[in-house]
């Protein structure tokens, strides 16, 4: 049975994010996966998801740690309330604040692996502490402020 | 004449990324104009940009951000030095760190509009306020922290 990510759970309304919408067909179809007290995700860029030649694009590493952070900070709050992934009521959670520190050139051309933790669940807000990867170095940290999505935004018409 | 835009005048091996580099065919191509002190872009983003239906994917507002913030560092510094835009040595900046703060959701459809402002110039560091609005409304601000990048950094190798 292939694993599920946390946005595979997603209501189909609210799993048309360009970043981690499984429905979006044109996304980067981020997916975050459950492991322990922390999350997962594994995200290889194309190669013209360049900043300067042979290192990847801020915007791309910000956009990874904001949808990795929300699906973090839904599994956290699934976890808190000791409800199954996805059980109703659906939890989906949109950024109030995203902060990337970029603390070396990332390389292209190799998996880039991202560690989401949550630190504080309160209430409706998680904040969410991410760590990007690139061939075994640290190479960006981000933190992400969650907030629950009020339910009538997924059935919002575009 | 066609008005220039900072990365018009980026030199072609830095002139790559995927969110303002002018050669790079996939990217967004975001342009930074420069309006007395402070700087203008404006961009629209593609329907499938979204976040939950009807509003903007965050990642992409953060690319914005992000790429137009190290646009007007360029251009803050250029004027700081009192020299042209594009004069030699060029000069290019890359993000050493990016917050975004997301004041409204950003309705999708309609033009975004950024104004970047310098706020501090310091040797190699500049440190860049973007404020986004949609609509006529602020919906998200950031602030970049750019750095000057090594001139090597745009003729390495992919």
């Amino acid at each position: 049975m292939e694993r599920k990510a946390v946005q595979d759970f997603y209501p189909d309304d609210f799993n048309v994010c360009y970043g981690c919408g499984q429905r979006n067909e044109h996304g980067l179809h981020v997916r975050t996966y459950v492991s322990g007290d922390d999350t997962t995700a594994t995200f290889t860029p194309q190669p013209y998801h360049t900043a300067m030649r042979g290192y990847v694009y801020g915007g791309l590493i910000a956009s990874l740690i904001d949808c990795h952070g929300t699906g973090t900070a839904a599994a956290a709050v699934y976890k808190a309330a000791e409800r199954d992934l996805g059980s109703d009521p659906p939890l989906r959670f949109v950024t109030a604040a995203l902060h990337v520190d970029y603390l070396k050139p990332t390389p292209i051309g190799v998996p880039l692996h991202l560690r989401g933790h949550a630190k504080e669940v309160k209430g409706r807000k998680v904040v969410v502490e991410v760590v990007l990867s690139a061939a075994g170095d640290v190479c960006a940290r981000g933190d992400v402020v969650a907030v629950q999505a009020p339910a009538q935004l997924g059935s919002q018409g575009a």
